[in-house]
């Protein structure tokens, strides 16, 4: 950490500071320049992250030297982490073989869900998403069918084989759906939902972490060092477009993201270009863009009969459209020197 | 709702579009304008805004006319709504009489919290804040003494007689805040937590709503629908910055939402300058101009040793500084025609 | 256009809407709603868009039809707009094959750019970029070599074969830009330098337009639509990142704009994706993606000695790493049927 | 300027960047951490604020200590400047008097100017606003008088003596504006127009610069700093809303930004609340709002008839408005100590 003090700070200030470092164990070392005074801290300058310097009499800016996050970084861990899933523990995300979850927003039935999950898994995804516990910018709208979508999620692993990954929005819902799911799904208005962060950090279920909406990528970091800080360290990053000015698409989806958070973290990085841009016809190419950037997968919403799907509809592929765009991903892994 | 459908949209397109309408129970009325036609809907839209009718054959854009929230426009209630705060229910926020809820950002001890406590009530606050469970960025600070910082709370209020406004942010902790605390704090954080906004709007608390992070005006005020759905129709809102590129404040307070909020709602509107700018010294500029543009309340963080916060002492003024600002938004309170 | 009016607008109030929009020579349609009376608005809605109905008395807003712009849409010209580049003409923008323009941030001297310019060459660049008239944030920065920079750019050509695309900054340069390079590139910062563009609009050389930091979609149609009004149709639209919160990139790369510019414009589109990370290492992953989404071209910054670039060595390439990228380009762009 | 290394940076990196820094003729200060090594840069970091440190080998980030502008800054001049306006002198901007420029956005004929001029200065106007060179969006809507609106505003100043600003959007028009108007406006497009600004800079009349669209703070002061390099110390800073997500208003007001230049910079700063939300409703809180935040004066647009507005009617307020909230005014103004 390095204490910069405004131009004319005292002794008395400098001292003030000085000691006050001291007294959290910390070395401080003062250096004279030729228009202001620094204070460069030798020592874990996280054990001080909290203490507001920057308030002190004569202190005019404080900049942090290393990142508040440790267990996610690539420092602390400096090989890729593998995150494996489902019971045969046969898929490994974060590897050379690309992984898309695919399926409806919402589970609706099981019957429109079977029709997906077959369709999907016939078209080369390896692991079914699909929303029971919904949360909705309007009370108004559909809420979800709760624990019995969670049912029928689990019918269709059974009958499909496939792995499923569905989201959980209340700390109380943690122990049944932890109990029913492969992954467990943070989704973007709750990325600093920190309580359920903390109880997802203390299953045993891998865990698939969306960006927050306007969250920068130190506060995505930090959310998944909240749950691998509870001792659960197999957490999927996912960028799924962030809060822009810009309105023609629902999101901006961020894909330098996918580059950046390889670069300072070694947890696998998937991207879910559905959300990111709430149009169908945006999927394809922004799912080609993800994997030739770097993504370790995909999350797609794909609905048998968009104009009937009870949320996102907008954005949902229907399995024909979502076959052919496989196709071409296939092209896109490969000329990266991945697999799909 | 206005459905502008492409152009060369064929008959049978724009037939499908109407009979989805009337499946709904709606009146279609089509338009064939120079260059596009458009349908227009007779009924309430509100039926059909989930359905995905710019997805349809031929469709264009859908343009909603009714605003998606009820409970908390204008229109479903013209006069302003009051609340009305603590046990012997002599506060009302939402009348001539400003209210400033102040106290620290985080209760660190019964001893600090009762200096605090009575500093801000000499000065004029007339609500008591303290957070007991805080939701904190980074997993490595100090994350709130909970169920103790509560205690401390009540036990305030018992002294200074001073109501208490403190977060909740679980849903498992609903009962017992709303139990023994005045106010309900949602936090920006938590603006679209559904569960918890469901669970406290069962409640009989009156509730403060802060602006998410990144939550447009008509996510606000849909926030604030989902409690009065639930049948709680004591809400605040608050505005506290929003996430924007500036860099020079924490968020960048938009105060133009406070006289927005107040035309397009009933409900009362406070403003938090002391999170909205991270910077003790812009507090006081910036809840002046709060008042000036019509807010009916503000909540300030003030601690007796900002030096020695457990968290945002950045932004928390000395209960001299509070006090100063006190005297200067009596002025600008008479200014607007309010009293402080 | 459709006009909503407010609950309970009174018929005058209708009427002196009505009335206003004959005035303009366009037919009323009023339509009483269940909960609103609309008005649409027969006619080239284009005639009235700069009328401020919404601040009629009894109108609640005002929600056009139309897009804004009319030369650079599909609508107006369904087929791709191929730009014919260089004064043999041999290279057509927005075709099958790809378009690399690279080189140096800035012209700094004869010798560098040369080099360079073989290199990039080599490498399969077609195009060769390089500032001349500088724009720079700091008056305190090196501001280019002006004019000197241009014959410099010139004696490029001449030795490679290379067609020139410069930056002009100034409407007093552009007769001088417009006789001496191949392409006249219009910089963020001057994306509604609204004289610039109709001074650029008037020269018969093709213009390379880049988005605004802030510009929407709609607002960097409409820039190209002002060149587009004065007679030069030979317009590249380049997306270049925009301003968000995010701070570990220098600017958001927005590659939904791909896409949703091709289905809006007939206009060619590349990418910068240099400027829109600002670190060299995130160039060629984002080249990557943005050939995957679609992208016509790109433009990116190579320097001999990146350490010693008088402008933006943080995101130049080396010649090396630049032949490296390219190779890998041409497997993308074959995985999406494209030549390289 | 500090250095940070990255982790396990090895000597021959370090000793590389110390040469360099040494070549500069600046003095590196090697400090070994527990982490990380870092140097500290001693001497006028300016000198080298254009290398491109972060790319050299072994090094993990470059944080500068100073701000990269210089005139500007309360460091280089404690006291606050007051710009004089007019032929006699009397009017300061930046003292204790505030002032107001009020006026129409467009000059649209001598009569309806001479209208609100008059009217602006029967209510407390002391300086007359219009565009006689517009910027518009669109080029398919009006782009003001020219050279004959400027005249048209030189008679206005003649009949009431009120000193006129007036936008100036091209480099080529800056004498004949320089020599007309009274205050030079350059709009909030043309902020890092630097042709312009440094023309404008070479002037001997008073500036007034408006905060660009998503310009930050400290683009805002080194556009200002472009203009006193060139000798025009003159310069009134204009917050009028920045570029953020929410479409409620046309901008978001950043008020904060008031307190905070003014904390940077010893130049007076004014407030545009009517581009900031463009909505005439909200004119006159935000008006109010600048005033509290410590403004030192504001831009208003008026408009006899805003129905007839050729642009911005949206809003512009009438004459018994804008006198209505003048009044206003004065008591907020009284209650900060001012005067108006």
């Amino acid at each position: 950490m390095i204490i910069v003090l405004k131009h004319g700070a005292t002794k008395e200030e400098i001292d003030h500071v000085v000691q006050k470092i001291k007294e959290h164990g910390l070395t401080p070392h003062v250096s004279e320049g030729k228009e202001r005074t620094i204070i460069g801290v030798i020592g874990d300058e996280r054990t001080i992250q909290n203490l507001p310097l920057s308030i002190f009499p004569g202190v005019d800016k404080v900049m942090p030297i290393l990142s508040p996050y440790k267990l996610v970084s690539r420092e602390f861990k400096s090989d890729d982490t593998l995150v494996t899933v489902g019971q045969d523990r046969k898929i490994q995300v974060g590897g050379k073989r690309l992984h898309v979850m695919a399926g409806p927003c919402a589970v609706e039935s099981l019957e429109r869900l079977m029709t997906v999950a077959e369709a999907v898994k016939a078209s080369g995804a390896t692991i079914l998403r699909g929303g029971a516990f919904k949360p909705r910018t309007s009370p108004h709208t559909f809420q979800g069918l709760g624990a019995e979508g969670l049912e029928h999620l689990v019918e269709a692993r059974k009958k499909t084989g496939l792995p499923i990954v569905t989201e959980v929005v209340d700390t109380r819902d943690v122990e049944l759906v932890a109990r029913q799911a492969d992954i467990l799904q943070i989704g973007t208005r709750n990325m600093q939902n920190f309580q359920l962060l903390i109880e997802v950090g203390q299953t045993n279920k891998p865990v698939l972490l969306k960006r927050g909406l306007s969250a920068t990528i130190k506060e995505f970091l930090l959310a998944a060092e909240y749950m691998m800080k509870g001792g659960n360290h197999q957490v999927i990053l996912c960028e799924r477009g962030i809060r822009t000015f810009e309105t023609q698409t629902r999101n901006t989806l961020d894909l330098a993201a996918v580059p950046v958070l390889k670069s300072l973290s070694h947890l696998p990085v998937i991207v879910d270009p559905s959300h990111a841009t709430g149009k169908w016809e945006l999927v394809a190419p922004m799912a080609k863009a993800a994997i030739a950037a770097g993504a370790d997968g995909l999350m797609i919403e794909v609905h048998a009969n968009p104009e009937e799907a009870l949320s996102d509809g907008e954005e949902s592929l229907k399995p024909p459209k979502f076959h052919a765009m496989m196709q071409e991903l296939k092209k896109i892994a490969a000329a990266v020197g991945r697999e799909l």
